[in-house]
């Protein structure tokens, strides 16, 4: 997916939020937005979203000379969604249908994004999500293609988000290999989160080398493109893989919320809606 | 009300919706961005965001060509607000509280706004507006003011919406000066506006001699400011005057829609809701 000019004032509205977060000074934002709006001549509406983030968030590290500003909210995160752990996997054991409840509740994970709002309501959109209608919700297909697979690749997303993956990964049953960011961007998860997950405890874990909150092909480990071309069925958490996969041609399978009018309008859902979409 | 760092990206939302509006082609709208990206130094936080956005619209302008872009749809808004009329003025006047209900029409009326939303549904917006809870809603003191006063200043705000605060003019059935902005600027009223509403027919119409989408007393008319200065009422619609006029020091009841979290956070309300606030 290409970038629309709606993600210009977006990405001035993720640096503002962004710098807030870690703790500038108004006055280091003022100087950040100014430097940024020099570069919007830099971004090319031919590349998806996620390959601007990474000029916008390294500028942002530049004003608060950390290369990991998230690190903190991250690990808030992740503790946070284990402390749910048990409950959920309580309830989807007890369920009805363990794997479309599993489903939903990785898909409710997706709620938990520094990128697109510094504030999210983890227990409430569980509470909601286990009833509510889906804006696409492409289960049949995706039960039908795990029943016969041996083995599934799994794009993990954001750090917290994995916990979610986890009881995902423990109820579908299959061997796994858990895809990871190569270095911290966001809030999205990296090989270091995914262990605080407790990941590799049922899933092989690897980095798609790829630096950018999605996953840019033309900056993956040559490894990465081969587990791409071979999985029996792909996994791709949330916007930023939507972003820079959708159009790859590559099956996948796309568990996400839709938190922008540009990624729902694209998809056919509406902002807010929580999404299952298969396309290959 | 100065400027927030909020209103940043705000303004290049409204640089991007105007294009879009106008009908700029996507590649005048991205060098419209570039550009204003390239002017955020020059924004002054300590003015009010009318102040900057002139700036904004100044250079939406050098992109169209067009020193009125909004002609158009102002001609509409007030086309659309006329055919209602009759309609409302029955409601008003069959209402066991006319000068209530007119109150709360003209605060509905607010909802017509170009430069915080390119869409808007009034009639939803109306029927709505009718038992809904607002955020604050100073009417007893307003209702008692009115009733000491023989003459009424009222600051008009949005084309369209003039036709609500004619409505609410003749139910309060005093004489009233009616204000209106120097130049168009966004979708505000101008002379030309309040005559398609049919406001000459029952208040005297003059401009404040400010052309920004609000109410700079360093801009206006030595006669407007005399008027202001002995006005035993000031009725002040929408948010452009609230952020120019909310710390002038002078009494004055503002109606208006919170369109924004700024404003909102400023009144102590919520993004959204209807307000009637006495600040003096």
């Amino acid at each position: 997916m290409r970038t629309f000019l709606d993600c210009i004032p977006c990405f001035m509205i993720q640096a503002l939020r962004t710098g807030r977060l870690v703790g500038l000074s108004d006055e280091k934002i003022l100087r950040l937005l100014i430097e940024l709006g020099g570069k919007i001549k830099k971004i090319k509406l031919d590349d998806p979203p996620p390959e601007t983030a990474v000029m916008v968030y390294d500028l942002i590290n530049s004003y608060t000379g950390e290369p990991d500003a998230f690190k903190r909210v991250k690990r808030q995160a992740t503790d946070r969604a284990l402390a749910l752990y048990p409950e959920l996997k309580k309830e989807v054991t007890e369920a009805a249908d363990p794997l479309g409840l599993a489903m939903r509740l990785a898909t409710a994970g997706n709620v938990i994004d520094f990128g697109v709002s510094s504030s999210y309501d983890l227990e409430s959109e569980i509470q909601k999500i286990i009833h509510q209608p889906f804006g696409r919700w492409d289960e049949k297909e995706f039960k039908k293609a795990i029943s016969q697979a041996d083995w599934i690749l799994y794009l993990g997303d954001n750090a917290g988000e994995t916990v979610f993956d986890r009881l995902l990964i423990e109820t579908m049953g299959h061997k796994v290999t858990y895809v990871v960011r190569e270095k911290p961007i966001i809030n999205d998860a990296t090989m270091e989160d995914a262990l605080e997950a407790g990941l590799d405890k049922i899933a092989t874990i690897i980095s798609s080398g790829c630096a950018t909150p999605g996953t840019v092909l033309s900056q993956c480990t040559q490894k990465f493109l081969e587990l791409l071309k071979k999985a029996p069925v792909i996994i791709s958490k949330g916007q930023g893989n939507y972003e820079t996969l959708s159009e790859s041609g590559v099956p996948i399978f796309f568990f996400l919320k839709a938190k922008c009018d540009v990624v729902a309008r694209h998809l056919g859902v509406k902002k807010g809606d929580l999404v299952l979409a298969y396309s290959s």
